[in-house]
């Protein structure tokens, strides 16, 4: 069945559960209104189905709160009636948490009603998004205030706050900014029992007590329900530069980072790279791509540098200083600087259109990895090792975030071979890529979360003792188990 | 009995512990040998006291394992006979924290010697030390590695990696690096039945479940026992450049620090504040101090710039370039810039003898909160006026991290009052200085932790839902709760 969708089953874990009566139903549908309540097989394709057309759930009802109290009410009486709840903001998660099974057993809780920008306040740097809002509408409220908020998704469209924080995004900007966590404050969450958890804040230092906001943030909806947060502003650089690097080796990107890590500092806010493949399918099948070096390179290099103090020119000047450097070193063969805006956009658009770039290439079994930033080059060459006895002919696609020690090693299938039989193959490639993430301190779920897609492999890669501790704090913080059941643990 | 030194009496909220049996003792001692299980007083004298002559604990034995197999032995026995460990590394705490109870009911456990630094690591940018090493001590093995660990703290030569985490430890340089669990990428740690989690981790990105590591930084010893931790390295900046500016009001502070920000960014490492009557204490009782200004200003702030693309001179440059904007725009009255690493050591030296710089003028109620750094300027306005109804006469002695918003908001006694029936007023002014931060959305405990010293406090801060939180995670992790009883909750 692999290579279409996958259908979610349950857990054989999870505490035992009611399927919703139709009493709680009605119940349900009366505390969000009728029109809010989705029971058409039209109104909740939407919400069913993952977007990249991997899980399909089922639900008997898509709920759609307007207010926090309404989620407090939903819960509560889903608890009660000891029900299970999948909480949903944008959909757009790649590990099928915000998709329900496909027994029709739980309830989908979207929170795109709850789109409200509440505060945009300079005065303490911060912004309250509730958890509907799509994170390119706050990313723009923060612009109109002439502030950043750095967090930066492909997805960012579509994909909303609650979902961002509930799965502690990360994105192209984590290496000078860092996750979604880092860039909360405050969250405002119901527990499973039906309470409303008021953790907003805009304080910058807090020590009193456990740090339930970062616990609460990743759960992946397993713990509480995010109705919004608070989060940080920061100033706008005043100049930015984008270049584009050819590398003849991993080793030589590395080195590479090292010195522009060493050169620029917490200026440093993007170097992404890219395999020589990944830039012959973007070339290849993205309208109007084109590199700005003259030839191909094993390896790309997207470097951008944020300057405060700077204008343009001189970030731009900067920028080409260390490239110089790095050239004569022998790290990098050749560099283009951006000169305007547009070329800047045109260089982003390469690493962006990534992922897309994959799709005419035939089936891709995709992982989301990290290993110590040191490390990549060791990884890289053992993957494509593994995959290469696995599944001889297979095409690795490595690119991602190189300062985070981030790959997103997706594996495109020999050519001419049948997509279905390829995708078959899935779980022994990625047994294969995750054997050699976990001898190198690796982790399988660089950002993207465990969701469905990577609970058991979760279970053959964590530690009894860490697995328990998880255990036990969701089962003090939801003793029914009804949170997102059968996700992350 | 407020002014001398506090008791600490047994928390009537405990789950009812047992005293340790002579047999237990023997154990334990058994444990760790004999030589490293002190019962003398003298040899206690060290563990049992706060170094601000607060508090006072007693207990039978104070044990010093010298690997985390013992650590996990003692808390083994412990969990078993269900006696209270109190986990304690360098004794620098600010609220007790690391204090036993002073009815003998429960052991000292010490990580003074867990004091090796396991590795230092370049290729993956971190270093992992044990609970034992003082933060000086790191800092210095980063330095040796040509890299930055920016955590500092005026007691850096006694506190220790294990409380760092243990308290979220903050310090000057939390602006631009973040408070301790910023700086931490993976924990060790012994939980209360004595397993030992291996948390240890040099990745920058792992979304795989809970956050655990910032579940137990901050926990103050209540959730496990930290053993050792994985520490990021930064680059160190290429320069660095200071100046001391004095302003006429606090709202000037905000001004100016809001110019800062916005012309620095991420390079703007240190923006301290201190009052007239701060840096007139200064001045008057620490050898040597001199105000590189020529006449006192109602507020001083001190500003450190670090560069990495820059040299020494461009970043002095660039630091004249702001100050004179904003003397330009009125913010700043006059300043100084260091021209020298003696003359940036001087000004720094200003801001941290302003501690040491209040005992000579008697009792000290001390208190270490934030706010939103927008509300600064409100929250110095009323807590004066609050204090000044309380005590006529005391004399508030605010300084401390503008841009965390955090401020130490300390009163000196009026002066010729008695220190004791002075310090016999701790809890009024202290919860009139509390109300208001409450007023303003800030928190009673900025950077120094919970404790036994804010416990009751806490609970009148925070809600019943987020103390509930807080208790089912301690219940979940520390069942028998064993683990520093008491303290935090």
């Amino acid at each position: 069945m692999l290579g279409r969708a996958r259908r979610i089953g349950m857990s054989s874990e999870t505490t035992p559960l009611n399927r919703p009566s139709p009493d709680l139903i009605d119940t349900l549908k009366e505390i969000v209104g009728a029109r809010y309540a989705l029971t058409g097989e039209e109104d909740q394709q939407p919400y069913l189905h993952e977007w990249r057309g991997r899980y399909h759930g089922v639900t008997p009802v898509v709920l759609r709160p307007g207010s926090v109290d309404e989620v407090s009410r939903i819960l509560a009486a889903a608890n009660a009636a000891r029900v299970g709840i999948v909480p949903q903001s944008g959909n757009t998660g790649l590990v099928g948490g915000q998709i329900p099974p496909s027994d029709g057993s739980q309830i989908v809780v979207s929170l795109n009603r709850l789109d409200r920008i509440r505060s945009v306040d300079l005065s303490t740097a911060s912004m309250t998004c509730e958890a509907g809002v799509p994170l390119a509408k706050a990313r723009e409220a923060a612009e109109a205030a002439d502030r950043l908020f750095p967090l930066s998704l492909p997805s960012e469209g579509t994909c909303c706050i609650g979902g961002n924080l509930a799965t502690n995004a990360g994105g192209a900007n984590v290496l000078a900014y860092g996750m979604a966590r880092q860039l909360t404050l405050g969250i405002e969450a119901v527990l499973a029992d039906g309470r409303v958890w008021d953790g907003l804040s805009t304080l910058r230092k807090d020590n009193t007590g456990y740090d339930l906001k970062d616990l609460i943030a990743g759960s992946e909806g397993t713990l509480a329900v995010i109705t919004a947060a608070t989060l940080r502003l920061l100033p706008r650089p005043k100049a930015q530069a984008v270049a584009f690097a050819g590398l003849g080796s991993l080793d030589a990107v590395k080195g590479f980072f090292e010195l522009a890590s060493a050169s620029f500092g917490p200026a440093l806010t993007g170097f992404e790279f890219l395999s020589a493949r990944t830039i012959e399918f973007v070339l290849a099948h993205t309208p109007d791509a084109r590199s700005p070096l003259q030839r191909p390179y094993a390896w790309s290099v997207l470097l951008e540098v944020s300057s405060h103090a700077q204008g343009e020119a001189e970030a731009v000047q900067a920028l080409e200083t260390v490239l110089g450097v790095a050239i004569d070193k022998g790290l990098v063969q050749d560099a283009a600087v951006a000169q305007s805006l547009t070329q800047a956009q045109a260089i982003w658009r390469l690493r962006e259109s990534a992922s897309e770039a994959q799709k005419p290439e035939g089936g891709s079994i995709k992982h989301d990895i990290s290993v110590p930033v040191g490390r990549i080059p060791e990884f890289v060459a053992r993957a494509d090792a593994a995959v290469e006895a696995v599944c001889p002919g297979a095409r690795p696609v490595a690119f991602g975030h190189f300062g985070d020690g981030n790959v997103h090693y997706n594996v495109s299938q020999p050519p001419g071979m049948d997509k279905g039989k390829y995708l078959a193959m899935w779980d022994g490639v990625s047994q294969a890529v995750h054997e050699i993430v976990n001898a190198l301190d690796g982790s399988i779920s660089a950002e993207h979360g465990i969701g469905v897609m990577k609970r058991d492999a979760l279970k053959r890669v964590k530690s009894s003792v860490e697995l328990d501790m998880m255990r036990r704090i969701k089962q003090a913080l939801d003793p029914n188990g009804i949170l997102n059941p059968g996700k992350l643990l």
